[in-house]
């Protein structure tokens, strides 16, 4: 089971419509539940450590025996090959859920980055918190219709 | 003056939009060219070469003495902020029309990477070359707000 989990829903509205037509497409090809956690807000940007811990907890409260792997463009880089026979790997020999965590605007709480079992990076550039997100369900959609043995789009 | 080349309007309309929006962005703080060149149809996906031949021809014609940067998987990695200091330098030294060149779908063709000054990642992973676009527009405003000296969300 692939779980995904972020503060806050998606405000770009183009953005949310391109996630939730990836969310629709990976959840026919595998057991997908995506968690949509409190966003703090009200606070001033300067709170950045304020806001991830404020995040964190809603976040932290999710997660069980989870497998968790943190987005951050301080992880590891894979390639796209890399990065399907990893995830194949890990949906077929971990009983535990494969949980996804992408921080909210001012990023990952450390708890949670000591927490993670896995700390990856989609690029060494900063993408944007909701753009993260596209790009991540797009490597997760893309290395499911691998394993599927499907053609896919470059 | 930065110049973007890609073969073919965008097709995914969410992106077009996302698109659309950062071009206008980008068009704000610098001068800047989008040119979407001839898409090769009509050929099959194991023409992979034949398309790309055919794409490069219309793509090379609008390169004069341009500094070219092609974007490849392959390619050399920057965070972001090593990005916005080479774009800086590449604005304020250059007196060449500075050219990303953002492959279709079969990819970009040799003679246009043995052609390029400086071949680009933006990450590892293998992104649609629609997704690609969305990604280095929102790479080049980023960087371009942060010479500005503008806050810019992650």
């Amino acid at each position: 089971m692939i779980r995904i989990l972020w503060p806050g829903k998606t405000k770009n509205p183009e953005l949310r419509r391109l996630i939730a037509d990836y969310v629709q497409r990976i959840a026919r090809l595998s057991n997908l539940e995506l968690i949509e956690t409190k966003e703090a807000r009200g606070l001033r940007e300067e709170a950045a450590e304020r806001i991830k811990a404020k995040e964190a907890s809603d976040l932290q409260s999710r997660l069980k025996n989870d497998f968790l792997v943190c987005l951050s463009d301080q992880g590891k880089e894979m390639t796209s090959e890399e990065f399907a026979q990893w995830l194949q790997r890990h949906l077929e020999t971990n009983s535990r859920p494969l949980t996804f965590l992408i921080g909210g605007y001012a990023g990952i709480d450390d708890r949670l980055l000591r927490r993670a079992d896995e700390v990856l990076s989609l690029s060494r550039m900063t993408m944007s918190h909701e753009l993260s997100r596209l790009v991540l369900l797009e490597q997760v959609y893309r290395a499911l219709t691998q394993m599927k043995g499907w053609p896919y789009a470059k």
